[in-house]
């Protein structure tokens, strides 16, 4: 490292801590926290907030970040390592995007969301959409504005897109996304099977964290820099890789909803843990991408968790725990494996999840070129269920005000969800290439070799790379929707 | 508030914000941070501490605090409301207190404490005073020198002692203390009895928390605004009045441990959760020092949780949980309030405590003084047992080594344990002036009279007053010592 990069590296490692601090303040107010101090939190999370804001658009970094690279053109100065100039371009990419927005709309924007989350809510538990309407109305305008502010090539979405998966396009997700959707329409009418029950009982809170625990301990999941806990909204936040924590939400009568949504989160959670310490403080210590993110959780939940030799291993673990015992496994891999449109996203099955993704990214692009407004949302929303799964929902509730993305200004964050099962799946094609005998492995509780291959594969990279180009380096082929298509035929339409 | 002070207020409770994050980072590391990142949270705290560090200390604030007050003479500018007039003296006293210290001094300072800890763990494990010895010798100077920058009128140590309690002296605590000496030492010659024993069991961490957690809500510790856990060394830490969180250490074989360790930092969480939220962010809304936060702690513990009629009332709670079943009362008011010549202070009881803090005191004061050197610690330290406690420690690690205190730097702390307990009695002669049936109530569980006392009388005047001031006010009186020795004589001295 030289003299001019360490002027800039001291600060990106404020700026890393600082989001350290957000992260360990986040987690607690959805575990710990006491209740009554929520206005508290929320001061103390503004002022943090502002302060990294500060820090990584004020003069000083603005000047540390030109020592090393010119921030018009993007061309590095000097002759610096290989790593420390991908470092530069991400922080250059960091830099023109933070500082894209001016302040006032900023703060405009974060009212507008907070008032808006509100009347979400409101409107929510009263299945009112006309209550969220004008804010839809105007959270609409305000990305509208911000991708102009962003800037953009060919697609307004593209610019908002690339807020959570930089580099993808709009026009390339519609190309990934209609073959998916065609497949995926077509499996979802053939499936048409009596849902399975199991001879649940009651499972107490620490039945579950003990059982969780026991699987996490298996991967492993290492406790000594890592915790799960239990949340509302189960979910993961590292502060460094050597503290990543996730939660799990509990249903007392069925503890596999537990063990699935553990997996989902400690994928989340290796990836943080995969990350290299020695870079942190700089992108190379940072996630590529939240499509990517959800690559890992999925492969853990879905490719795992919901696979035959998961459950061939793992029944005798949950029978010694005191669960469903006696079943067999396979009646375990039917129960959790069962699919049926459903008007939920996040309780929808691995067929039908990504169907609910792509109705949502059509409505979003229509809503930012204008072609549908708030208003039309609704009728726009039940058309498409109707067309892509096949059902109507009975209220907005459950159909159009069911997320809480919107509410807090979100948009151009959905397509990440299927993205994650699209990245997963070519992922896996080439890790079953190099360890054809991992169902064996898995049959016998051996996920160590899983977790080496990933976090050599992807982890320990960081942002080195975008996310097409990782998808490239690592299967040696473009992205494409076929791997994951062509898995969840067969895994659907048994031969 | 005038347009003037909204400029310093908004930095001081951005300060406070920051101090609650910093309390939040802490507890989080004594609590449920993994293991594995004590790296990174020592990275995180130390930025935070700077940037509060920055703020209170920077120009900005100088300037914006000069507005209202004249930072030389300490004269109020304009005509400021009497609780904006008593903030503005605070913050110039603070100001003055940050600012004393040369950046320098404070780096190498830091520097120092960080080895001189590591070498006291070491030098405490193996007994061996020698590896301590020269960090204690540095420590010694730096602790003069810091005097020095400071500043005092009589007495360098009250340079030191000011830190933790503002506005007492040296010469006050001799004063005070030496009248205390002569009858706590006479009060130990006396009590010569056999200890005694209760019937216990062993008892799950569950069992000891539904024990603590059935304790506070009968206060009531409210646990919409704080929590309790567990922690290696118990203690008490606030955010906010919203969130003030307290934990307890748990001895399997001994739940009464468990119980007054809770019992008395609830008593530091009810100051925190006392304080007026209307002002927080000014000193209006903290606590006046640490003598007045241990007044409330050891009001909790002692006055309360080692009373007769507490045992009367809570022994059928205890035997409700299932413990000491058939035991009487009064054995277990024996049990808590035995008394016996120890070596360790936190382990000792309300009579040898005072003399294990006038120990230390005498012992700081003559290190200050220049009188005795770190060398002569180890020996000053076994005749002042002997002399005080009437024993002598075997090795250093029972005796010089056991506190913390001196290797982290803090000189002119020890006393503040002690002025708790003499505050605290002070209060307690007026509290049962205005509550004779205190008795009666506490037999009957009814706490809450006593924490509005208490949050009416002292709690919500947050630094209105110094702790000199608050004791004439609420009692009526000066500072003495007289009603603690008349208490302990009376209570361990039945007529």
């Amino acid at each position: 490292m030289s003299q001019t990069s360490a002027e800039i590296y001291q600060l990106t490692k404020k700026a890393a801590h600082l989001r350290g601090v957000i992260a360990a303040l986040d987690w607690d107010k959805e575990t710990f926290m006491p209740e009554g101090s929520h206005e508290n939190r929320s001061h103390q999370l503004q002022i943090m907030a502002g302060l990294v804001h500060e820090l990584v658009t004020g003069e000083e970094y603005k000047r540390a970040l030109s020592k090393v690279i010119d921030l018009k053109t993007g061309k590095v100065k000097g002759k610096p390592s290989k790593e420390d100039e991908i470092n530069f371009i991400r922080l250059r990419e960091d830099f023109l995007r933070d500082t894209a927005l001016p302040v006032k709309f900023v703060q405009e924007s974060a009212k507008l969301v907070n008032d808006a989350n509100v009347a979400w809510k409101k409107a929510r538990e009263q299945n009112k959409f006309k209550l969220f309407e004008p804010y839809l109305d105007k959270i609409i305008k305000m990305n509208q504005k911000k991708a102009e502010y962003l800037g953009y090539k060919d697609h307004p979405y593209d610019a908002l897109l690339n807020l959570y998966e930089p580099g993808m396009t709009t026009a390339e997700l519609k190309k990934l996304f209609d073959p998916l959707k065609k497949s995926l329409k077509e499996l979802v009418k053939k499936l048409k099977k009596k849902k399975p029950t199991l001879p649940f009982k009651t499972y107490s809170k620490e039945e579950q964290l003990a059982l969780a625990d026991d699987l996490l301990k298996r991967l492993p999941f290492d406790l000594n820099y890592g915790r799960l806990d239990i949340s509302t909204h189960p979910f993961s936040t590292a502060q460094h890789p050597t503290d990543s924590r996730i939660t799990t939400r509990l249903n007392p009568s069925d503890p596999l909803s537990n063990l699935l949504t553990t997996l989902h989160e400690a994928g989340h959670g290796l990836y943080e843990m995969g990350l290299d310490p020695k870079h942190f403080g700089t992108p190379l210590c940072e996630a590529i991408s939240l499509g990517v993110h959800e690559s890992q959780s999925r492969w853990w939940e879905t490719r795992i968790g919901l696979s035959k030799p998961f459950w061939k291993g793992f029944t005798p673990v949950l029978q010694k725990h005191g669960i469903l015992k006696g079943v067999k496994p396979d009646a375990i891999y039917e129960y959790v494996n069962y699919v049926e449109p459903s008007f939920i996203r996040v309780e929808s099955d691995e067929v039908t999840y990504p169907l609910h993704v792509i109705l949502r990214f059509e409505i979003e692009v229509e809503l930012i070129e204008g072609k549908i407004t708030a208003k039309q949302v609704p009728a726009r929303w039940n058309q498409l269920m109707k067309e892509l799964i096949g059902i109507t929902p009975e209220t907005d509730t459950l159909g159009c005000l069911q997320d809480v993305h919107w509410s807090i200004g979100a948009m151009g964050y959905f397509p990440t969800y299927l993205l994650g099962n699209l990245y997963a799946a070519q992922f896996f094609e080439t890790f079953e290439k190099k360890h054809p005998d991992w169902q064996k492995r898995v049959e016998k509780l051996d996920f160590s070799f899983i977790v080496n291959w990933l976090k050599e594969n992807i982890h320990q990279h960081g942002r080195k790379y975008t996310s097409k180009e990782l998808i490239k380096k690592v299967t040696g082929k473009p992205f494409s929707p076929e791997p994951f298509i062509s898995y969840i035929n067969k895994k659907f339409i048994p031969s």
